[in-house]
């Protein structure tokens, strides 16, 4: 069970802690990525260099490792910043973008996904692409894509990954046999790159304040659609929106988001119609 | 010739067909890019490690290669993407950014250019540099710089380009013996990095929905002026110009679009006093 | 001795020549780097290839290496960069992100010490990391961080480093015998990432029109601080304040910088109780 209660006294610990998030991530969403961490009031740090990226993940509070730009000289950091983690407790979170269709961060998914990570962060297509399942997206229809991606997350967890967030209309997150599925948020988060990836690093944030990788998935899946539905509310299109969404994000706390946690739990093994669950 | 309704029904194509559009591009545009293309419908995907690039090539529906930064770990999968889409049919957009200058993006510029881009987007200079007639921008008046390098855009045709897209004050298109001039824009487009590399990718896009590589050329170029022009009456300087640029290009229409676009049609080869055109 | 009169003259010197400002620098904060110089009138060019590194910098007006995410690809372009500067005597900036605390970029900073750079921008910790005094910050307390690393900033300039430029809530910068702190700026100028890495490029700008590297360190500093205040009154947070920040960029000449300058000269070597320099 993750409640409101628990959601809204997580996110307020990531504004009191500040955790250092060391983030290895494409250069497409790099710069929206530190900034969204530096609304929450954590600390971004892009240490993505070969025996920098070890080092640093043994003092960084979580790691994130995002494969949206997976060039070859940075398949070593990825590795080292990863194992490094473990090594040292600490928290890291994996989102997979685009693994399934494509080969070279397929095989390194693989290899990432070898070594633990606390939170796998993804869309369902890439969910099933990370579990040898399926190829991005093929026969998952749009309307229930997170329900038909819950075999492939039960199949990362039984893997030894902490909790598995799958981002859609609806988001589903799920961890040993609890389930959270989460509404809201709002339709310009598509419109604006790097919102996906942000939530990655949200997680990763999050993982830092708390033990239970689930809520800190839950957390900031939930914060993070907050602060879009206020956002879009101000937004004339995605350009103003990811300007209010940075806002929304720096002036949300915990008793704001209270009111827009919409959230259910449920069993991730209802998997025969998942979305009743 | 190309007419306002043909260029009208090719933006208003962009947003309903959504293309898929495969960027190779530099580390200060990327993001810009990425949010232009998503502004008007696109979707981009910035896929450029070798091995993948060819292979998502053959599944995009157009391909930018640009070269800002030509990183030599990137040189190989732009030319492995530039073949696999000529070989796909894809068509592909080549931005030669500063050609001619500089010798590392000159040499490579040579090689993507004998794989036949569909549309080459540059502005004077480079046209010149690409064609091997200048060296970025000498000589060139910067009243007249479009006009001047229409030479060396039609020895780019010759070669096999499908069209050149010259950016300046007045934007000339070329194609066969068609050759289109656009006014209108604004001068804050100058002020904000990537708004000329965010036209390569609306070209790409364009390219995307009609076989006619001029009339891509020219409906991104309308489309980006008409938005910029809405953007800047909205802004207070270049910050606010970039939000209301992504805000106008998702609002736009073809119907919107109508009332800004001033073309007109005229010969490619009339060079004497191309300006008469 | 630095005035204010000094210090508007330099800022509206850079929007009159529009310098043309080669950065070599991290994926994080490119694109904003990029729009802080279109703000104020400079020309950027990221030109971080090997072979058109060392060549831009011999026709650049000034130059940048900030080595916030040192990939190996890049060390080369930055030596060759720093190297060809010198040889032209166009002046170039170094910003050691992070140095002290991490071995890849210490060393390459270490390297980049020796080729001399005309001005180096950076926080206490990153100034005692330079120096071989510290290790990112250990010992040195937030309120007085600036002064902590007087001692440091000075050892830089005996070895032949034109000026230091301490960034912290008082900034203060040292060449030869003179020492300037400046007070402004904005709690959100930490909220937004590469802020202090646009500071770095708005030094190397001012560079370019002024042969006296503090004058350029303090005109940088002043401008952007000062364009700071005018945005966080603006701003709702963090997302708005970087837009806001751009257009003050853009509007601020020197009148308006005038009535926005804090500053106060003192000597350098008052060390033992500096903060009452």
């Amino acid at each position: 069970m993750v409640d409101v209660a628990a959601v809204t006294s997580t996110w307020d610990a990531v504004r009191e802690q500040g955790p250092l998030v060391q983030c290895l991530t494409n250069i497409v969403v790099a710069p929206f990525t530190a900034n969204v961490l530096l609304a929450v009031g954590a600390a971004p740090a892009m240490v993505d260099v070969p025996q920098e990226a070890g080092a640093f993940a043994g003092i960084a509070s979580a790691v994130l490792v995002n494969l949206g730009t997976p060039y070859e000289a940075t398949h070593g950091p990825m590795l080292e910043a990863a194992r490094a983690a473990v090594f040292a407790g600490t928290p890291w979170v994996l989102d997979p973008v685009a693994v399934g269709a494509l080969p070279v961060r397929t095989a390194l998914a693989r290899q990432l996904l070898e070594i633990g990570p606390t939170v796998v962060r993804a869309n369902a297509s890439e969910v099933l692409g990370l579990a040898g399942l399926g190829e991005g997206g093929r026969g998952v229809d749009a309307h229930d894509q997170a329900e038909a991606a819950l075999p492939a997350a039960q199949d990362l967890l039984s893997w030894g990954v902490g909790a598995v967030a799958v981002s859609a209309a609806i988001d589903v997150i799920v961890a040993d046999d609890r389930c959270v599925r989460l509404s809201g948020g709002a339709e310009l988060m598509t419109r604006v790159t790097g919102v996906g990836c942000a939530l990655g690093a949200l997680v990763a944030a999050a993982c830092a304040v708390t033990e239970d990788p689930l809520l800190a998935a839950v957390t900031a899946t939930a914060g993070l659609c907050a602060a879009a539905e206020l956002a879009q509310d101000a937004a004339r299109g995605p350009g103003s929106f990811a300007v209010h969404l940075l806002d929304e994000l720096a002036l949300l706390d915990g008793d704001g988001l209270a009111s827009h946690v919409r959230l259910s739990n449920g069993q991730a093994q209802a998997r025969e119609r998942p979305w009743l669950g």
